[in-house]
C-alpha cells in the first residue's frame, strides 16, 4: 500500500465552475460539460524536482505526482508512454523546415496513443471501485480499454460499428470484453451505451464522460517538454477527432508553467482534421467557440472521423490560447504522406499521423510555420494497425530467377 | 563526428577461429559459419560504469560501448529497445509460478523485435559504406530492414513468399523497397537472394550472413539484466526460428559476466518451437550439435517456421551451456495461449510469444521450472501484426436496443 504522492486536489467544471470530489465516481458535470482534474501544483512543485525524473521508469507514470492515481497498487500498466521524439531531417528539409520531429505513439502497448488514456482511466476506475465499464468506440480506444480493463480485472463492454478495423475488434474479443457490433455509426453506439448505463448503473467510459482519460493523454505534453530539455518546441500538430490529446497537452503546459518548470509561451497547438470531417476547423475559421455536427462525414483517417466532439469548446480554446490554428487536409494528401514518411524517414505512421505531414507542408508554404521553427508532429498510432488503407501490388519473381 | 566509444575489436569465427577486420564488409566466414563480433571488454568495463546508464536514452543505444557502430552519425534509430519487462501475476499463478514476466517486444518500431537487428545491422552497413542490400524474409525482418534502410538512405531489396503477412508486405512497399513476391517458401527466396548477390555484388543481409544483426538482438539480454537490477532471472524462454535472439542473449550474458557486471550462472535459455517445425528441439533431445532440415514444416506461428537455421549449432550451444532446454508446443496450445494472456494480463502477443506461455505451463507441470523461479517470456512481437490468426464472430446489437 504505497502512496503515489499524487497532488490531486479536486475536479472542476470548465464551463460552470462547479467543484467535485475526486474520491467518488464522477461522469459529466450536471451542466453537461466534461470535468477536469485539478492538482495542488504548489505541493507538486515542492515534492517533485526535474532531477528526480532521470532515475524513473520510461513510462508515463514517471509523472505520478501530476496524475490522479493515489495508490501504487492501483496502477494498471503495460509499459505505456515515453515514446520517442524522432528528428525527421529529410522530411523536414522537403517541407522547408530545419527542425521537424515526430513523436511516435505507434511505439506503445496496443499500437496507439489510446493506451495512455486507458492506462490512467482504468487505473483510476480501479481505485474508485468500478466493476463494469462500457464505451462506444471507433476501434482503437475500445481495444485499449478492453486490454487494460482485462489487466485490472474490470468487466468491459464495448459497442463498435461493424465497419471499425477488424484488428481492433480482435483485440477486444481476445481480451474477453463483451463486444457488440452495430450496423451504424459511433453516434449510434453512443446511444446504446447511454441507454445501457441508465439501465444498469455501469461506469460510462465514453470520451470525456469520465475525467481521467485526459490525464493520461496530457502526459504527451509532459514528455515533449522533458524531451526538449524543458524548452518546448514552437508548434505541435495533432490529428483532432475527439480532441482529448490537444486538450490534455494544453493542460500539461499550463501545469508545467504554473510549477515554474517551463517559461515563455507554450507551443502553438495545431488541430489537423480531414476535409471530409472538419468541424473544429470550420468553427475555428468562423470564430465560433463550439463546433457544429458535420453531416455525412467521411475520411480514410478513421480515428478523426468525429462529426461533433463533446470537448470541442476545450479543443478550440487550446488552439486559440496558444496562437495555434486549425487545418484540414484531403484524403489524397493523407494517402500520399503515409508512404512519403516511410520512404524518407522509415516511420510507418497511421493515416491520422500522415495528415500532419500534409498540414506541415501546407503551413510551411503559407509561412505560418517558419523555417527555423521547432515543429513536432504527434503521430497517434502505428501504420500496421491500418493494413488495408494502402494498396500495393508488388511484382512477382520466379523461384529460379534472380534480380 | 562523435565517437561512440565502441569497444569493437575484431570479428571471429565460432567454428574455425578465423579472425576478420570489422572495418570492411564481411559476410559468412570462408568455412561457412556466421562471424561473431568480439569486443575489448576490459576497455569497455573501464570506460562504462553501470551508473552511467541511468542518464542515457531508453533505447538499445544506451549500450553503445558494447555495440559495433563507431560513429554516432551512423546510428540509424527509430527509438527501438528498452521494452518493458512486465509482471504477469495472474498468468504466473495460473501456471503455478510466483514470478512470471513478459518482455514485450511488441512495443517497438515495426511492432517486432526485428527492429533491434535492423537498427544495428543497418547502422553498421551504413558505416561500412553499403549502398544496396538484399534479403529473403518471412515478413517482419524484411519490414524492419526496409524501414531502417529507408531512414539510412540504403537501397533495400526484399524477396518474400507470397504467403507472408500482407501487413509486412505493405511496410516494405511503403518504405520504397524493391519488393518481389515468390510463389514458394523462404528457402526459395534465399536462393534468389544468393544468385542476385553473386551477380550484382550487393550486401547479403540474410539472417546471420552478416555479423551485426545479432549485436542488435543481444541487447535484449543487456536489458533483462539491467531491468532485474543486474541479478538476471532464472530462465528466459525464447521462440526459436533462426535463433538469433537466443544466440545474442547468450553472448550478452557472457559479455556482462566477463565485464564483472553479473555473477553466477546465466539464465537458463529455453528454445521454444512449434510441433510442426521443431528441428532444434529434435537435435537437443538427440544430443546432436546441429539440426536436420525439417520437412513439410507448418505452424500458425509463421515467424518460427524455419526448417533449418544457419546458426542452429550456436542456438543449441546457448541452450546446453546455460542448462536450458528445448520444448515444442502445438498450434492448438498456441491459439489457446494468445487469448489467455490477453484475458488474464491485457497483453496481446504474437503467436510466437503465445507459444512461450504454453511452454511455461508444461515446464512448470513437469517441475523443470520451479515455483519460485523468476521466469521471463520474450514475446517477439505485437499480436496486432497477426490479425488473421484469431477468428472471432462478435454478436450484433440493434441501434435502438441496449445491454
Amino acid at each position: 500500500m504505497t502512496n503515489t504522492n499524487s497532488a490531486i486536489d479536486y475536479l472542476s467544471c470548465p464551463r460552470c465552475a462547479a467543484k467535485r470530489s475526486p474520491h467518488v465516481v464522477n461522469q459529466l458535470c450536471e451542466c453537461g460539460s466534461p470535468l477536469l482534474v485539478r492538482y495542488d501544483l504548489k505541493k507538486a512543485a515542492e515534492s517533485l524536482k526535474k532531477s528526480d525524473l532521470s532515475g524513473r521508469a520510461k513510462d508515463l507514470w514517471r509523472y505520478r505526482e501530476l496524475l490522479p492515481v493515489e495508490r501504487e497498487e492501483n496502477i494498471v500498466s503495460l509499459g505505456e508512454g515515453f515514446t520517442p521524439s524522432l528528428p525527421l531531417k529529410t522530411a523536414g528539409a522537403e517541407a522547408g523546415l530545419s527542425e521537424l520531429y515526430i513523436k511516435d505513439e505507434g511505439i506503445t502497448p496496443t499500437g496507439t496513443f489510446k493506451s495512455r488514456g486507458a492506462a490512467v482511466g482504468v487505473s483510476k476506475a480501479k481505485e474508485l471501485g468500478v466493476r463494469t465499464l462500457i464505451m462506444p468506440t471507433n476501434g482503437n480506444a475500445g481495444a485499449a480499454w478492453a486490454l487494460y480493463g482485462a489487466r485490472a480485472g474490470i468487466d468491459v463492454k464495448i459497442i463498435m460499428p461493424e465497419d471499425a478495423p477488424v484488428i481492433t475488434r480482435n483485440e477486444c474479443a481476445a481480451a474477453g470484453a463483451d463486444l457488440r457490433l452495430v450496423k451504424g455509426l459511433i453516434s449510434d453506439c453512443g446511444k446504446i451505451v447511454a441507454r445501457s448505463v441508465l439501465a444498469n448503473g455501469w461506469f460510462d467510459a465514453s470520451t470525456l464522460k469520465e475525467p481521467y482519460r485526459i490525464e493520461g493523454k496530457k502526459t504527451m505534453g509532459f514528455e515533449i517538454a522533458e524531451q526538449f530539455g524543458w524548452d518546448p518546441p514552437d508548434a505541435i500538430l495533432y490529428p483532432t477527432g475527439g480532441g482529448v490529446g490537444i486538450i490534455g497537452m494544453f493542460k500539461a503546459f499550463q501545469e508545467l508553467s504554473e510549477m515554474g518548470w517551463i517559461s515563455g509561451k507554450p507551443p502553438k497547438l495545431v488541430a489537423v482534421q480531414a476535409e471530409g470531417c472538419a468541424p473544429i476547423v470550420k468553427a475555428f475559421e468562423a470564430g465560433e467557440s463550439e463546433s457544429e455536427f458535420w453531416k455525412d462525414s467521411k475520411t480514410v483517417a478513421f480515428g478523426i472521423n468525429v462529426p461533433k466532439a463533446l470537448g470541442d469548446f476545450l479543443a478550440l480554446e487550446a488552439v486559440r490560447e496558444t496562437d495555434g490554428c486549425a487545418v484540414a487536409v484531403s484524403d489524397a494528401e493523407i494517402l500520399m504522406a503515409m508512404p512519403e514518411l516511410a520512404r524518407m524517414e522509415g516511420v510507418f505512421v497511421c493515416p491520422e499521423g500522415a495528415a500532419l505531414y500534409a498540414a506541415v507542408k501546407r503551413l510551411s508554404k503559407t509561412g505560418w510555420i517558419k523555417k527555423n521553427d521547432r515543429v513536432v508532429m504527434l503521430n497517434t498510432g502505428a501504420g500496421i494497425k491500418y493494413s488495408n488503407v494502402l494498396n500495393f501490388s508488388p511484382p512477382y519473381i520466379d523461384a529460379d530467377e534472380r534480380l
